[in-house]
């Protein structure tokens, strides 16, 4: 559910309007995105979140949203509420066209929705049909071109299945449809480094800082559908659900979550 | 210049307002668009363009719109007009999450914009650094995740180059950054497969069928860079600009183009 919207600030008149017509977001997905979650009255990260979406930003050659203008829309939409979902969405405004604007004039998006109703820290995943394009360009960036998301997200039919773990077109583990994911092996703890693809979660970096400060060895490396197998545990990573240990992949099964538990408790999660 | 817009068959208020706060195609870019030309009157190649829509939808498993419905529109937004360009954008409608929903209720938006000034039947390219990510799930598609094709054109700052040529992560020529591209070689008229990228464009296919008419061989095939050294003629198709011959690329120049120029001449552009 929607709960309450500010585009450029102003309140649309009604969810049915609101974004220009020449939306850039929408023709081209010239844009960046964060989802956070409002809990106790406070944005979870939202320094870390703000940061990214200036890399990200920076990364697409969109002007960086001006930080007090943001926050005050940030805290404007937040201020009546004690949970939700926040988005924000930056792009590069109106205009015509593949070729940026001279002088592009950003829209920000800040949206309210309601906080899912339940948050599992126990998921089953299945592995999705639907890859990731390798584009070293785009990157870990959180950006608006999500049909790949979209597709793999349409495969999980299973009402027994929470969510997708996704490859790129050359069969590397990158990520769940919607978080990162870890494994465990031996003791250390290891996710993709996502050279190629996937988002750079803010949940994710959360989780390296919190393993090294554990004293858990961590490493950011290539992976393959066959670490999972010789994985002791394994867990997705996403702002709003925080970490999620995987006890069923077809015919994997994980009991005990050691590292997870003790991610969360160090996460505050 | 925007001269007219119909989002599910309603004029919007105004241009700043009238998509919906959660459509998806602004969200993830969950939908497929068309440019095509409208010349005397009359949408040019309207067919396939409304074929190549319904074949879009159907890879990303988006109803598809009723032709009469849709018809209708496009038929109401160009009668007053001569020309211009007429774009349609279909998305999978409103929805928060990248699961598409069950009872998806698409958007339909058909825009009409000011036609180009002027075309011009030679240009000068260039190459793009930015490059192409593979995946073939969404191969051929004009769907709406055009950063690449943004970040391309973001590097055509010569005024006197007119196109940028886009090769893929692997280093094959896919297309130009808004059309596909043609080479000659010893009579034969090539043109990428695109099975790994690009959008198969209208005028690619007119082309490709024109050709054939003319008695010229044609084939699909992967191309590359050296590909260009080779070619007695190179050219860009696109909807909207027709057939526009390659006259020069960094360091080499190309004069005569009969093939494109029987080309135009068969299709009467």
């Amino acid at each position: 559910m929607t709960l309450a919207v500010l585009i450029d600030g102003a309140a649309p008149r009604d969810l049915a309007s609101g974004v220009a017509v020449n939306e850039r977001g929408l023709h081209y997905g010239d844009g960046v995105f964060e989802t956070a979650l409002l809990a106790n009255g406070r944005v979870r990260f939202l320094e870390q979140h703000l940061e990214r979406l200036n890399e990200g930003c920076e990364r697409l050659g969109i002007p960086v949203p001006d930080r007090a203008t943001l926050l005050g829309e940030i805290e404007r939409i937040t201020k009546p509420l004690r949970s939700g979902v926040l988005k924000i969405i930056v792009t590069r405004g109106v205009g015509r066209g593949y070729r940026p604007p001279a002088n592009a004039q950003p829209t920000r998006m800040v949206v309210m929705y309601a906080a899912p109703a339940t948050i599992k820290a126990q998921i089953a995943v299945q592995w999705c049909e639907t890859r990731l394009g390798r584009n070293p360009r785009l990157a870990g960036v959180k950006h608006l071109n999500r049909l790949e998301q979209v597709l793999a997200q349409a495969e999980l039919r299973d009402a027994g299945v929470d969510e997708g773990l996704m490859l790129d077109t050359e069969g590397e583990l990158v990520c769940a449809t919607s978080g990162n994911v870890f494994v465990v092996r031996e003791g250390l703890l290891i996710t993709p480094d996502l050279r190629f693809c996937g988002v750079r979660g803010v949940m994710r970096r959360q989780v390296l800082c919190a393993a090294v400060q554990l004293g858990i060895a961590t490493r950011e490396e290539p992976l393959w559908p066959h670490d999972l197998n010789a994985a002791s545990e394994a867990f997705v990573t996403n702002a709003v659900r925080g970490v999620q240990s995987i006890i069923a992949l077809d015919a994997l099964h994980w009991g005990e979550a050691p590292v997870a538990a003790a991610l969360r408790k160090a996460l505050g999660l």
